[in-house]
Formats: C-alpha cells, structure tokens, sequence
C-alpha cells in the first residue's frame, strides 16, 4: 500500500486499487476492551498517598490528546488543586551546551538532601521537529534518575507552546498534590517558551557560560531581563578567570535594569556543575530569594496573578484557534496577506474583511 | 454658563439653572448640514501635493471615532498606500525627564538641514489619565513648531493602546503619502507602548540619562533589549564624564545582548540636546544603520513583517474584543476569577467552561 500510495503520488503510475477486505473477525462479536480506563478516584487517591506509578499514569493522562482521557485528567486535576501550591517552583533555562542536565542533577541532589521530594519537567514544543527532547535522556541525570524521591518527567513534545505549556503546569498540580515540594522546569532557553515557563514557575534561573562576545550570545533577547538569578557554569581549572569576568559583567549589566516587579534584586553567581563547586552558594541565593519574596507578600500575590494569566490565556489561545482553524478563513487570510504585503490595502481593512467573514459568516 | 458649572463642581452654592429654551428656529425648516463631510478623493489629491492643512484635516479623520469619518479615513487612507513607505521612521523613547522633547527638537532641526520634511507623531495611551500628553505642548520644540517642513501631531488620547497604535500607524501612511521622509514616533517609555512603536518603524532609539543606580531605573524592563541605539542625553559641562561613564556600562552591557534581528550592534553614544553637541554623531549612526540593512535585506523584510504583524495584531485584538465586551462573558469571567483564586477550579476548566458559555450560545 505504502508503495501504491508513493507512486501515486509522484503520478507516474495509476494503478489499481483493489477492492477492500472483508472483515476478518466476526462483527458481532463484542471486541473485549483491551484496558479499562482509569477512576479518577483511584488516581487521587494514589497521587495522594505520593503513589510514583500513579502520579506517572496521571501524568500520561494529562498528556494524553484523546477526550476520554481528557475528562479524567481535568477531573484528577480539580481534586488535585486544593492539595497543590505547596514547592517551590524554578525554571532553569540556558543554551544547549550551557550543561543544563549536569547542573540540574546536581542542583536536585543538593535540594534533595535538605529532604523533601524534588520533580522535575520540561517544556520543549520544538522537540519534536529537533529531535534533542530535553529531558529525554533521563541518563544524562545520573544521580536523579535513579533517586527514588526524584520525579523526572520529559516535556510532553505534542502540540502547540499553549497546549505544551498547559500539561506542564497541569503537572505541576499533580506532583504538588503529591507530596513534590520541589519543582524544577527546565526549557532551551533558545524559543518562546520562556515566557510560557516564567508565568508558572516562582524563580526564574538562567545559566550562561563564561565567555566574551559571541560565546555569550546563544541566549535569546529579552530572557536576561526576565531572570532572577543568573548562574555561570564551568567556573573550573582554566575557566575560573573568565567566569568570573563574565559574572562581574553580568553584574554589571544587571545594574542598568530597572527593578524586578518582585524588588529582588537579581544575583550573579558562578560554579561548576561538573565538579560540583559552588552548588551551596547558588541554593543559598534562592533562599534568599524565597525569604525576601515570602516576606514581601510577592511570592502570594504572583501565584495569584499566574493563575489569572493562564486563565485568559487559555481563553485568548482558544479564540485565536477558532478563528484560524477556520478553512475559509485560512484561505482568506492567505490572500489578504499578499494584499497587505503588496500596500494594496491596509492591514487594518484587511483585518476588518476577515472578520467581518468571521463574524457575519 | 461656565460660572454655574465651576459652582456646582465646587459645590459652593446651588444655582437654579433654570428651564431649556425653546427653539429659536422654526423646527420645521430642514436645518442646513453646518459642514459638509470632507471628500475622499479631495483629501487624497490634497495630501499628494503635500498640502499640510489637508494632511492634518485627514489625520483628524482618522482619529475620530465617528463611523462616517471612519468610512472616509479608510478610503484615503487605502489610496494613499501605494504612495507611502518612503521614510524613514524612528521611534524615539526615553523616560520623562531624558530631554525628549528638546533632543527631537534638535534631532528633527538636523534632519531637515539636510532637506525633506518631518513628520513626529506620537503613541500615548495613557495621556487622558496622565494629562501629560506627550507632544500636546508644542511649544516645548521650540524650533521645529515653526519650522514650515515640520509636522507635529500629539498622539490620540483616547482609546486603547491598540486603538491609538492603529491611529499612529495610519497616520504614517498618509504623512508619507504628503511627502514625509523622516517620520519620528515618541513614546514615554514607561509603559507597553513601545513594542507598539517597536513594529512601526525601522530604527529604535533608546534615550537615556547619565547616572548610577536608581537614576537608571525609570526605564521599563526589555525595552533596552529592543533599541537600536542608545544615546545618553546631558553630556555637558561638569556631567560630561558621568555620561561617558554611562556610555561605558552600557557598551558592556549591550556586549552581553544576542545580535538582533538585523545583525546591526546597537551602538552607545553621548550628546547634549540643550547644547547641542554631539548631534551630527547620533545621526551618522542612524545613516549607518540605514545603509547597513538597506544592503543586508533586512529593512525590506521588516517592513513586510510589520504589515503582516500589523493584520494579525487587529484581528488578535478585536477577537477578544467580541469576547470581552460580551456583558454574560464578564459576569462569568468574575466568577471564575474568584473560583481559581481560591483553588476551587484550574485555569483551564475554568477558561473552558466560559468558552463553553461564548460558542455554544
């Protein structure tokens, strides 16, 4: 079939078909469900109890693109929700080659030795196109992977930033209903997926490296002002002088920004994933951080306004999805484009004459 | 009748106001129309020969909020595309306090030496609120206000940020149509107006005072992430060194910035607006980066994604407009608020319930 289908694609061939097969197996016999779907009692309960294997079946669920599943997820979530809230939440973002998995395996062994329960997700929509999923190879965690009040989690790869970043923050739900009092998000640091991670997470961490020049310019524009912390990786052997070069321009730089919403002033640290030099210091700065923002009342009120955010953001994804799922609409646009692109008509009108399609059929 | 106004405002005394008049004119006669609705054809013919009287007399139209002027702004503004484009357009931003006014004063006297005219709008949303309109006091430019090739045009106070965006955006079209080469847009820099002004011209100019610390901090976050270039205002007499010391950290910081979009470094350089020093400098910057995305292709580029950005944008904003402003919509969204404020409901459900309520009736 597969090389039917190829050669009447390319048009060089028509050929013939076939007739299709009869069944093979009595219709009239009922088919014997393969698995029973899962009770959302059942999967609270578990997550509840800090069940590992039932929050990782949860999960499946929330990432799941079938309704059936759909319905279960957002019921466990709801029963979920007044167990949540209680972790810290960090995003950890850098470029490829920043040593994001080393760093965070042994960010995670240090948080986890304070005790606690630590999960660990990522948001990545462009995974599936880059083949590299973060958090894909769950062995480049070595210590993690294998701790048993570790949670580690790839970024569901199906899907568009909205819905990725909605079965994140769902997650983060069902492992806070579970006992999870740590919650690392890790992203590329390379996509639009930071602002989707900094709206869910408390702290937002930012590894660089040392370098000068190009070596720095990986990062995307806009993600240094968004950062609370900025830690520098590979503060080791030769590397310590530059690293700390980079550090006191980073500092520098900081200075120039205006204040964080939070009043945080953001902190510049270095250290070595690989060696394991200076983790301490780094975890200290996020305390403080913790300490001033719990003190302030910010830490409440940002969670609030997280919650807001996603709701209208939901709602605004959906009114963007109706509208431009629409075929008549899509083909409108396509050519209303070209309109636009050749100063035949102004955006606006062009704009008004796919609404009025919308609005008025 | 302004005198018993200022009385009742004040609450001084009570003034009968007494009982309406009758009409002096018998009602019968068909009142003659006071003033004819302006023709499309003659605004356009008009603005073509770059007559201002008639430039201003449309940019009122666009501004106005009437569906007739509306109706008529859009078919000048239509024909008037196909002779637009020709400019450059620079957005100017700085905190209030950085010399705006003076510096676009000085900036816009230099660029008209060189021959062609300007034209500085200006995007302030906030204006009515605020009453500092920027740009409402003309005055303020001392020079360019009587210079017979400028066009100064305060920004429309009133509507929302997209609303008034789209007027300044219009507004471009038709000076550029009346022969404006230089169309300068201001903002204050302290708001969400600047990604705005940031898709409507090609180069953003970021001005910015000399100082330490919390003399630098007027600025919003991001916004020194978008600029072009960067110019430090009051380089004179005894401030001269502090700005140079500016200029210094912030050459260190940009070092720290990814290249943008255009592959163009943003530069850093001092002037004096008051005394005019170190104007020329600024603008050959400018020149070069003209001439550097002229060669490269990204001028041309960025002009084709604006307009499409621009369609998008509308179409974005009035689809939550339909949403918003629907009376049964905003009863629900405040429920919904409150039940995901207090846990009771995610985000998601709560935005889909409402979905629900908008689509399925």
């Amino acid at each position: 079939m597969e090389h039917i289908e190829n050669d009447e694609q390319f048009g060089g061939l028509t050929v013939n078909k076939g007739v299709n097969q009869p069944p093979v197996v009595n219709p009239y016999l009922r088919p014997r469900r393969r698995r029973v779907l899962p009770n959302a009692g059942e999967l609270v309960e578990g997550i509840l109890k800090g069940d590992i294997t039932t929050l990782a079946r949860a999960v499946t669920l929330v990432e799941s693109l079938s309704p059936e599943h759909q319905a279960i997820a957002q019921e466990v979530i709801e029963k979920c929700l007044p167990h949540s809230g209680n972790s810290r939440r960090i995003g950890i973002t850098g470029v490829p080659g920043a040593g994001k998995s080393t760093s965070i395996d042994v960010f995670g062994l240090h948080v986890l030795k304070r005790g606690g329960k630590l999960a660990v997700l990522a948001i990545d929509p462009s995974s599936e196109r880059t083949k590299g999923s973060i958090l894909g190879d769950k062995t480049r965690m070595e210590k993690l992977s294998v701790h048993p009040d570790a949670f580690i989690r790839p970024s569901p790869s199906a899907g568009s930033l909205g819905g990725v970043a909605r079965k994140t923050r769902e997650t983060i739900v069902l492992c806070e209903a579970a006992g999870f009092n740590n919650i690392f998000v890790e992203t590329v640091g390379v996509g639009q997926s930071e602002t989707a991670v900094h709206s869910m997470v408390d702290f937002f961490l930012l590894i660089q490296l040392a370098g000068t020049g190009d070596e720095l310019q990986g990062i995307k524009r806009g993600i240094m002002e968004m950062a609370d912390g900025i830690v520098i990786n590979k503060a080791d052997g030769d590397n310590i002088q530059r690293a700390q070069l980079a550090q006191a321009q980073f500092r520098s730089a900081l200075h120039l920004f205006p204040p964080t919403a939070s009043g945080w002033r953001p902190e510049v640290l270095t250290y070595s994933g690989y060696f394991e030099l200076g983790i301490p210091e780094v975890w200290d700065m996020i305390d403080r951080y913790f300490e001033f923002v719990d003190a302030n009342g910010y830490f409440e009120r940002k969670r609030s306004e997280q919650a807001r955010y996603w709701m209208y953001e939901t709602i605004d994804e959906q009114l963007r999805a109706h509208f431009y799922h629409n075929p008549e609409i899509e083909r409108m646009l396509a050519e209303k484009e070209i309109s636009v692109l050749n100063n035949q008509q102004s955006s606006f009108t062009a704009a008004r004459d796919i609404l009025d399609l919308y609005f008025k059929g």
